[in-house]
C-alpha cells in the first residue's frame, strides 16, 4: 500500500519508558522536514481512530529509515500496534486547558467547567510532565479554597469508571498515609466482609512511602484486576482488596500521584480529591477516613488534622458520601513490618490471632472497623469495637481474607528475602522516638516497594526499656547493593531511633 | 581491560534529545539487576571526574548489549564521549536542594542560601523537568518577595561566569518583551559604540516570541561567541550583540526559560532575576529598562507596569546597578517585520537611513540610546536624544555596526523565503486594533524563529485607513506545512486585525 502523506512504516525499538510516550523519527524523514518537527516537540500520533501524544526524539543513525517510525513501548500497547502498521503523525493542536493551569498559577480561583477540562485533557495524556507539575503545584500550599477542591473531585469522579453494586449501603475506609505499617485496610475489609456487609476495596500503591496497601496485598494475591473481575469477587465474597489503577477509577489520580511521588508532596487538595473521587467512583456510600497525626507523620499538628477533618467532610458530602474522620495517634509506626512482605506478616499474624501478633496493628483495626459497623447503622452506637473484635478473634476474618484472596486468584504465603542486617542498640535507655520519616526512607532505600521482600522488620516500640546490643531492627533488601545504600543512610543518620 | 563493577561499554545509538539527558541499558544489564534501577530512575553517570544525571530508559531488544550503555546526543556530548569509553553509573544521591523547592511550594520565604542552592543543583543539571516546572510554579504568581527576588537574582548571578571589562561605565539595555518586532538592541548598541561608549551586549533567544535578537542576530552575523571571543570583539569595537547562552552568563536562566517557554509563562521574580542576573554577570554597570505597556503586550497596565518598574530598581540597586527604567507605548508591534529575518531588514533600513525605513522603530531606538547616553553621565541631561539622533543618521552607527558584526565573525544580508501569502483586506474602514499576541502566534506557527526567514511583514499600523483589498500583511514561511498552519490559525481567528 502507497504511504500517504505524514504517514509511517512502525518499527518496534524495544525501548521501555514507564508510561512515557515517547516517538522516534529519523533526522531525515520527510514528514519532520516538512512539519518543522524538532527533537522535544509533542506531536499527535494516530492508527485508525486511535491517539496518543508523544515527544519526540530524533534518529541520527541506523536505527530506523526515513520512512519508519518508533515508539516507546508504552505508546506502542496504547496505539495496539504490531509491526509495519501505518501511523499518521500531525502537529498537537494547541492544548485550551493549559489556559486554566496558567490562570491557576496566577492565583485565581477556577470553576467546574476549568477543572473538568484540565482533567479530560491529562487523562488524554495530553499534558507533559512539565503541564502536569506546573498544575500540581499551582494547586499546592493552600491554593485550592474548598470549592475547588470539590470540583477538581468531581471532575476526577467524571474522568473514568464508575461503579455501581446495586446495594443501599457499600463500606469504605481509607487512611491518609504517612505511618509507616499502618496496613489495618485488609483486616477492616475482612472483618466487614465476614459481617456481611460489602466493601469493595480499591487501593493506591505507594506515593511516598515504602508500601500501599495495594503493594502489600500483591505480595498475598493478584490485585491487577479488570472491572468484571472486581465484581464477580465482590459479588462471591462481599468484598475485595484490589489495586485502582487498573480499575479506571478516577484515571487522573494514577498520572498526578506519579508527579506527587516525583516531587515528594502531597497537598491537601490534591489529597482529598484522590481519597475522595476514588471512593465515590467506586461507589463507596459511607467511608471512614483514619488520620494519624504525629511529628512525623504526614498530619503533624492537631490543628492541621481537624481542618483536613472538616474539609475532607464539606468535600464528602458535597460528592454525596457519608463520611466519618477519625483522628488517630501517629507518633510510631503501627506494626512491626515496614515494607509489602514484612506488613503482610503483620497482617496474617493478626487474623490468625497468633501469640506475636502486633497488638497495635489489631487494636487500631478493630477500632476502624468498629466505626464503619456504626456508621453503616447495622450496628447500635457504642457496640462496634466489640462486635469488629469477636468477628476477628472467632477466625471469621480470617477464612473471610482467605476466601477473598483465592477469589481474586491465589493465596500465597509471604517470604522474606536472604539478605538482611541486624541493627542492635549502641547503649541502653528508654526508646523516646521514632522518626517515621527516616524509618520509612530506610524501607525505601532498601528497596521497597519495588522489591517486595525489602524493609524494616521493628523489634521495639515506643517508651520501652533498651539494652545494650538488644536487637532494635532487622533490615532486608533483594540485592547487595540495596543493603549497602540503605546502610550509608543509616550510618548518616544517628535519628531515626532515639534512645535516651 | 576488565570491567569494574558498576562499569559499562559506552555504544554510540544516535538518538537527539535536544539538552535532556537520556541513559538507556539493557533490562539484562547487571548494574540495572543489581542496583534496582527501573525505566525512568534518575541515575549519576561519570567518565572519570565529569558527571552527569540521566532518566534511564530500558532497552529489551537487541541495541544494545546487556554489558553496554548508551546516551543521548547531548549526554555523550556532555561527557565528551568515544566509542568503547567505560562508563561508571551509580544511585542519585538524594538532592537535598528539593526540600526548599517544596517549602516554597508550601509558601515558605527562602533565604540567599536556599535559592543559591537549589540554583546550583540546577546548573549541575541534578533537576529533572518535573522538578524545574514545580520550582518555577512555585516561584511565579507574586510568590517571592521583593527580598527573595534579589536573592534569586545574586544566586544566578554567581551560578556562572562574571565578565569584567576594566571599565568604570559599561552600558547595557533591555527590553520586557511581549512587542513583536521590537528590535531595538542592535540600534542602541550601533549608536552607543560608535559615540565611544562600552556597550558588551548579551541577548536571550525567543522565550514565547516569534524572535529574541539573538535570533535576529543569527540571520546577519555569528551570536555563538565564547567569552574569550566576545572579550576580543568588544575590545576591538567598543560593542558586541551575542547570545548570552554559551557565554555562561547566569547558566541557569537558560535552563529555566525552557520550562517557562513549555508552560507559556513569564512570571515577574523569574523574569528580573533572568533579565538582571544576565546584567549583572556580564558586567554592565549602567542599564535602561524599556518597559512597553499595552492591551496585549506583555504587560498589560501602568500599575504592572509601574510595579514592575520598582521592583526592577530596587533589584538593581540591591545587585549593585544603575538603572533607569522607561515605560513605553506597547499597543502596536513595532517596525514591519515580525521574524528573525524580517526584523534584521527592518534594523539595516533604519541604519541606512533608507526612505522606507520604519519610523517607529527609529525613534523607539533614538529614545532609548538618549536615555543610555544621560545615564551615562557622558551627556547632559535632555540632549541624549538629540546626540543619538546625529550618531545615526551621519552613518556612524552603521559602520559600527558591520564592523561590530564582521568582529563577530560574518556579515550576512538576510534573504526571504519563497512560501508566502499575502493577506488583504476584505472591507474598508479604519484599523482600530493590532493584537500582539495573535500576531506573534501567527508568526511562531509559521516557524519562527527556528526557521529564520519565517514570519509576518506587517503593511499597516494602528489608526491606517485601510481600503478594501489593501495588501495588510505577508506571511512568510520555510515550508508549505507551517504555512498552511499559520493559516489555519488566521482563518480561525478574526481579531487578529480589527477593521472597523
Amino acid at each position: 500500500m502507497e504511504q500517504q502523506p505524514n504517514t509511517l512504516k512502525y518499527k518496534h525499538l524495544g525501548i521501555y519508558t514507564q508510561n512515557e510516550n515517547v516517538v522516534y523519527m529519523h533526522e531525515d524523514c520527510h514528514v519532520c522536514i516538512s512539519e518543522g518537527f524538532e527533537a522535544l516537540t509533542r506531536i499527535r500520533i494516530s492508527k485508525a481512530s486511535q491517539t496518543i501524544v508523544a515527544s519526540l526524539n530524533i534518529i541520527n543513525s541506523d536505527m530506523l529509515l526515513p520512512n519508519e517510525i518508533g515508539l516507546s513501548d508504552a505508546a506502542a500497547q496504547k496505539l495496539n500496534i504490531t509491526e509495519n502498521d501505518n501511523l499518521y503523525v500531525s502537529h498537537l493542536e494547541p492544548i485550551e486547558s493549559l489556559s486554566h493551569v496558567r490562570a491557576k498559577i496566577y492565583n485565581q480561583k477556577l470553576d467546574y467547567n476549568a477543572y473538568h477540562e484540565i482533567i479530560t485533557d491529562i487523562v488524554q495524556g495530553d499534558y507533559s510532565n512539565i503541564h502536569l507539575s506546573a498544575f500540581i503545584t499551582a494547586c499546592a500550599g493552600d491554593r485550592m479554597d474548598i470549592n475547588e477542591i470539590s470540583f477538581l473531585t468531581k471532575a476526577m469522579i467524571a474522568s473514568g469508571e464508575q461503579l455501581n453494586w446495586d446495594k443501599n449501603i457499600v463500606v469504605d475506609k481509607h487512611c491518609i498515609g504517612g505511618l509507616p505499617g499502618n496496613r489495618t485496610t485488609p483486616l477492616v475489609v475482612a472483618i466487614m466482609a465476614a459481617y456481611g456487609l460489602t466493601m469493595p476495596k480499591t487501593s493506591s500503591r505507594a506515593i511516598t512511602s515504602p508500601a500501599g496497601t495495594a503493594d502489600t496485598m500483591e505480595v498475598l494475591t493478584n490485585v491487577t484486576l479488570s472491572p468484571e473481575e472486581i465484581k464477580a469477587v465482590v459479588k462471591k465474597e462481599g468484598g475485595c482488596i484490589v489495586w485502582g489503577g487498573t480499575a479506571q477509577l478516577s484515571p487522573a489520580d494514577d498520572v498526578l500521584i506519579k508527579i506527587e511521588k516525583a516531587l515528594d508532596i502531597d497537598s491537601e487538595g490534591q489529597l482529598i480529591a484522590s481519597v475522595l473521587s476514588k471512593k465515590a467512583a467506586a461507589g463507596s456510600t459511607h467511608v471512614v477516613i483514619d488520620i494519624p497525626v504525629g511529628e512525623t507523620a504526614k498530619i503533624r499538628s492537631m490543628e492541621m488534622a481537624r481542618k483536613l477533618k472538616s474539609h475532607m467532610e464539606t468535600v464528602g458530602n458535597a460528592v454525596g458520601l457519608n463520611i466519618k474522620v477519625v483522628i488517630t495517634d501517629g507518633t510510631q509506626p503501627v506494626g512491626r513490618g515496614i515494607g509489602p512482605a514484612l506488613e503482610a506478616i503483620d497482617v496474617l499474624k493478626v487474623l490468625k490471632n497468633e501469640a506475636d501478633a502486633p497488638i497495635d496493628l489489631k487494636e487500631r483495626a478493630l477500632l476502624l472497623a468498629g466505626e464503619l459497623l456504626e456508621l453503616s447503622g447495622k450496628v447500635e452506637s457504642g457496640t462496634g469495637d466489640q462486635i469488629a473484635k469477636q468477628v476477628l478473634e472467632s477466625g471469621q476474618a480470617l477464612e473471610k481474607f482467605i476466601a477473598i484472596c483465592k477469589a481474586q486468584g491465589r493465596f500465597t504465603l509471604p517470604v522474606l528475602s536472604p539478605f538482611k542486617i541486624e541493627i542492635k542498640a549502641q547503649k541502653s535507655g528508654t526508646l523516646k522516638r521514632i522518626n517515621n520519616r527516616k524509618i520509612a526512607k530506610l524501607a525505601k532505600l532498601s528497596g521497597a516497594p519495588q522489591s517486595k521482600s525489602a524493609g524494616v522488620l521493628l523489634n521495639v516500640h515506643l517508651g520501652e526499656a533498651i539494652e545494650e546490643n538488644q536487637l532494635l531492627y532487622t533490615l532486608y533488601a533483594e540485592s547487595k547493593g540495596e543493603l549497602n545504600y540503605a546502610m550509608d543512610y543509616k550510618n548518616n543518620h544517628n535519628d531515626i531511633l532515639t534512645i535516651i
